[in-house]
């Protein structure tokens, strides 16, 4: 009888943006199998699992992804209860259906319990709502690429579309990314907010446009980075513009 | 020396998809200002807090929201930690700016703590990503509004544009708003997902197509309901058409 398998997401970064469901599921996990974006801070809420690293980074081959759903199936097939941690939330961005399908496949019962996705965590952490009432009803949330294999109309007409756009995962290939939007008619002054390792102690925040993004991309330190653009940014961007204290620009404080 | 007043994100339902954060800020909490939408289970993680309803229904003059605005000054001039409890995410369809500006105004300290939006939670319970590789790299989350007052065509062409668009607040005018997607450009065939009253004990969930949409809707039993639009339910659709077993239709097992 094999155990069953829970997709948890892990939340932003820090710790505590864990679910209460999240944190007594790794309390109890045999095992936890986890991305390169999860803290180790969090790892630790894991007391008596043994912990597996099964990161990859975008771009790698499918193989990778059998591999992962090959070690959650020989851990389900082990132990009783299995975590797959992902970063954020797993039904977002996170492959997850391909992990459900080859749990499918092997007869593996599986749950998924949300998470808090980045473009969450950063919004609180920078104090401006992704949306707001008379300016931005819609958000959008995409994964940019530019290749000549990808669908690239298609992410750009819903950031386009968007009153406000996050792109997920922009860093590696910013300077097209952004030539993309414009050429596609985003206009050059739009607000932009980048923020870096979003919810973690390393956290940075920059206001921007869209015209200025590629530079300040470049000019941050390393760690994942959230683009978000829209109207909505405009004000704090005045704000960063006019040297005034920007809400969200140094790390959040701490509750309690 | 007035208090500081903590925007926190009740998540999309169940008491324990709350944040640890949240969890900590509500069992020390002076005051909680609470949402219609947030579950009495949430609150009573609150133990020592005295508990303020404050919902207001979709539609209500912004009268309604500069008195939360009075309520949460005149908390935080008595009481020293004070939670204004919003459902789902704090950011998203919340109008946390309205408050905070009410709150910038009166000199008052603020923090935003992330929560589970609804999306996220309907998607755990269905057990279906937003996204999928070669299917949807992008997802919309838009409140459709008909209405002369409306920019009606910005959330319309975000919603079309995104591969999947998931509806806020959508139950409303569900005809009026299912005909103007048609309309825009929108298949009559593009599978659906209702989720209503998602991540609780009186969780429904039903699979059909945006033909089908308002007729389902009306179907449902009351509760705050979700729609979810996008090749990616297409699976569940079929699988539902043929009477399989259709992941997510039944609630969600608790786990532990």
């Amino acid at each position: 009888m094999p155990g069953k398998v829970y997709l948890v997401g892990a939340g932003p970064g820090a710790a505590d943006l864990l679910t209460l469901r999240a944190a007594r599921l790794l309390d109890a996990a045999d095992v936890v199998l986890y991305d390169a974006l999860v803290a180790a801070e969090t790892l630790t809420l894991a007391r008596r699992a043994e912990l597996l690293p099964v990161g990859k980074r975008a771009g790698l081959r499918s193989t990778a992804q059998q591999l992962i759903n090959q070690h959650l199936i020989e851990a389900a097939q082990k132990h009783s209860l299995v975590v797959r941690l992902k970063g954020g939330d797993p039904m977002m961005f996170g492959r997850a259906q391909e992990e459900i399908a080859a749990l499918d496949a092997a007869g593996i019962a599986w749950e998924v319990v949300p998470g808090v996705t980045a473009a969450l965590g950063a919004s609180a952490a920078l104090g401006i709502s992704l949306t707001r009432r008379g300016i931005a009803r819609s958000v959008c949330f995409v994964t940019p690429r530019i290749g000549p294999e990808e669908r690239d109309s298609e992410w750009l007409k819903a950031a386009i579309a968007s009153d406000t756009a996050v792109l997920y995962m922009a860093g590696d290939q910013a300077t097209q990314v952004c030539a993309a939007l414009a050429a596609a008619g985003m206009p050059l002054a739009r607000p932009a907010a980048l923020v870096v390792s979003a919810a973690t102690a390393d956290q940075q925040v920059f206001f921007t446009t869209l015209e200025g993004l590629p530079d300040t991309i470049r000019r941050r330190h390393s760690g994942p980075a959230l683009v978000l653009l829209g109207e909505v940014y405009g004000d704090a961007l005045a704000a960063a513009l006019q040297g005034a204290d920007v809400p969200g620009a140094a790390n959040p404080a701490q509750p309690g």
